[in-house]
């Protein structure tokens, strides 16, 4: 199954720990369609600038990824810049130039508007509600967003979520959204916005999922050395829908499996700068590490009381 | 198997945005051991004033706690007063009253000397390696401490750590033990340090376990109201340590177990304040509660890939 995703493609000047690197790939659907690539077919939808190289397109083609809705525009390409030296699971934004992302007015391809499966990267909640206009009969819309359109476009926003089927978003970005600062109670008022199934991130201590009346909690996978942590979340967002795609199905058993897959893809990519890991990761990579994650959480049912 | 526990016995005020509670039960074994009573037989190791009630120690005692190393002094029993109103995963202390905990001496009465089980809960470490001492042969010897006894006592600590097979600590508490940010390498040098079981707990977010070469993560049991989170690192240490007494064994199977039973007593212990849930608290409450972690946790290994 095809996936069409949309979000900003970026040039990232990063500091971490482990280096500093300017002018680096970055961006959410250039991770989430990356992420994505593994299980299923990506269309991407983005705006590039004058000075973003053919190679990086190129590194998208080579994943299978279709670059059709990426609009070239005059002008330069986003930019962010930050740093992760006071806590490396915290992003430190020292600056953000919007440059064509400002008049980002996503146009589909018409063999995009088919897509079933539809996810909404980081981006304007009022560009997101566009983009889900234009797609015919969509079969899942997921969401990503962040602390800035809850607090500065939170009636867009709001607007989004009716037509959202799977949100994804932080511990704090919940809170926010929700009012409620406990998660079981912040969670229950966000379903109640729109999205039936519902991601909390909670950067290295994983991850929970409400659907149905159910509860599945992922740990983030015990990493010795995290270089970058840019683009985990949409890593992790890309992971999941991609595997979700490719099942193409939202039973249970395959919505516990896509959380774990998409926090195997959101560990390799912090392994390293931008989306460098993925460049060399292979499915056995991929298979590897969910075999460790199921090791890292099972325990035996059958105890012995009295 | 009986389990000797060491620890402060208190009388808690406690202040949460759930109600305010004066001179309530509470101290590190009282939840410590009235946890691993479950489990298990427990010999408990404490100092009161005159001030502490008889109903107190006949509670412990209607859960088959041994109380003969429960020692009256002259003068007032410790306390402690906090409140958790501006997050409820962090405490803050308003008062603390040692009293008769300035003179605690625990000798042990004899029957106590040949405990094979030993949780040393968090109390001066300088007094946790007399209380080791005077067991003949410990087969597991646990312990628990906070940030005080870190900064505060760290060369007696680290003279206790190296009697200690199996240490629990907050994952602050582990980076300030260890100097290293990164929970992997935290827990690579307090391994060196002596035990050679870690578990860093970290509240909500559950606990990590550390054992031969593999790491077991944990989920805390999501719960819409937390009334009351005083006790619940020791109601953890007492679930995990009545079970590991109780199955006699610490293998890989049961170290797992022991570890959801500790979050299991742990997230009863937070529903009310005091000891209060525990006060009516069954088996038939544990089994399910422990079900329930293994419905949260659990997920297919099989894998579509390509």
């Amino acid at each position: 199954m095809s996936i069409l995703a949309v979000g900003t493609v970026a040039f990232d000047c990063v500091e971490t720990p482990y280096g500093k690197r300017d002018d680096i790939l970055g961006g959410s659907v250039s991770f989430l369609g990356v992420a994505a690539s593994y299980f299923s077919n990506v269309r991407m939808v983005a705006v590039i600038g004058e000075d973003f190289p053919e190679s990086h397109l190129e590194f998208f083609r080579s994943r299978d990824i279709d670059t059709d809705g990426v609009n070239r525009k005059p002008g330069k390409t986003f930019r962010w810049k930050g740093h992760y030296l006071d806590d490396i699971n915290v992003a430190k934004t020292l600056d953000t130039q919007l440059n064509v992302l400002e008049g980002f007015d996503p146009n589909l391809p018409d063999n995009y508007r088919d897509s079933k499966y539809v996810v909404l990267g980081n981006i304007d909640p009022v560009l997101q509600s566009q983009v889900v206009a234009q797609v015919r009969a969509p079969e899942l819309v997921a969401c990503d967003t962040m602390n800035y359109w809850i607090e500065g476009s939170n009636a867009a926003l709001l607007k989004t979520l009716e037509k959202v089927d799977l949100l994804s978003i932080n511990d704090a970005e919940a809170r926010m959204l929700s009012g409620k600062d406990n998660l079981l109670q912040a969670a229950k008022e966000i379903r109640k916005m729109g999205p039936r199934i519902l991601i909390i991130k909670r950067g290295e201590h994983g991850a929970l999922i409400f659907y149905n009346e159910q509860i599945f909690a992922a740990p983030a996978f015990p990493l010795d050395i995290v270089k970058d942590p840019t683009g985990a979340g949409d890593s992790f967002a890309g992971g999941m829908l991609g595997y979700l795609a490719k099942k193409g199905t939202l039973d249970s058993t395959t919505l516990r499996q896509a959380v774990i897959m998409g926090s195997t893809l959101a560990s390799y990519a912090v392994q390293d700068f931008s989306l460098d890991r993925f460049r060399s990761l292979t499915h056995q990579d991929i298979q590897e590490r969910f075999k460790q994650f199921h090791q890292l959480t099972q325990f035996s049912p059958d105890i012995l009381l009295s």
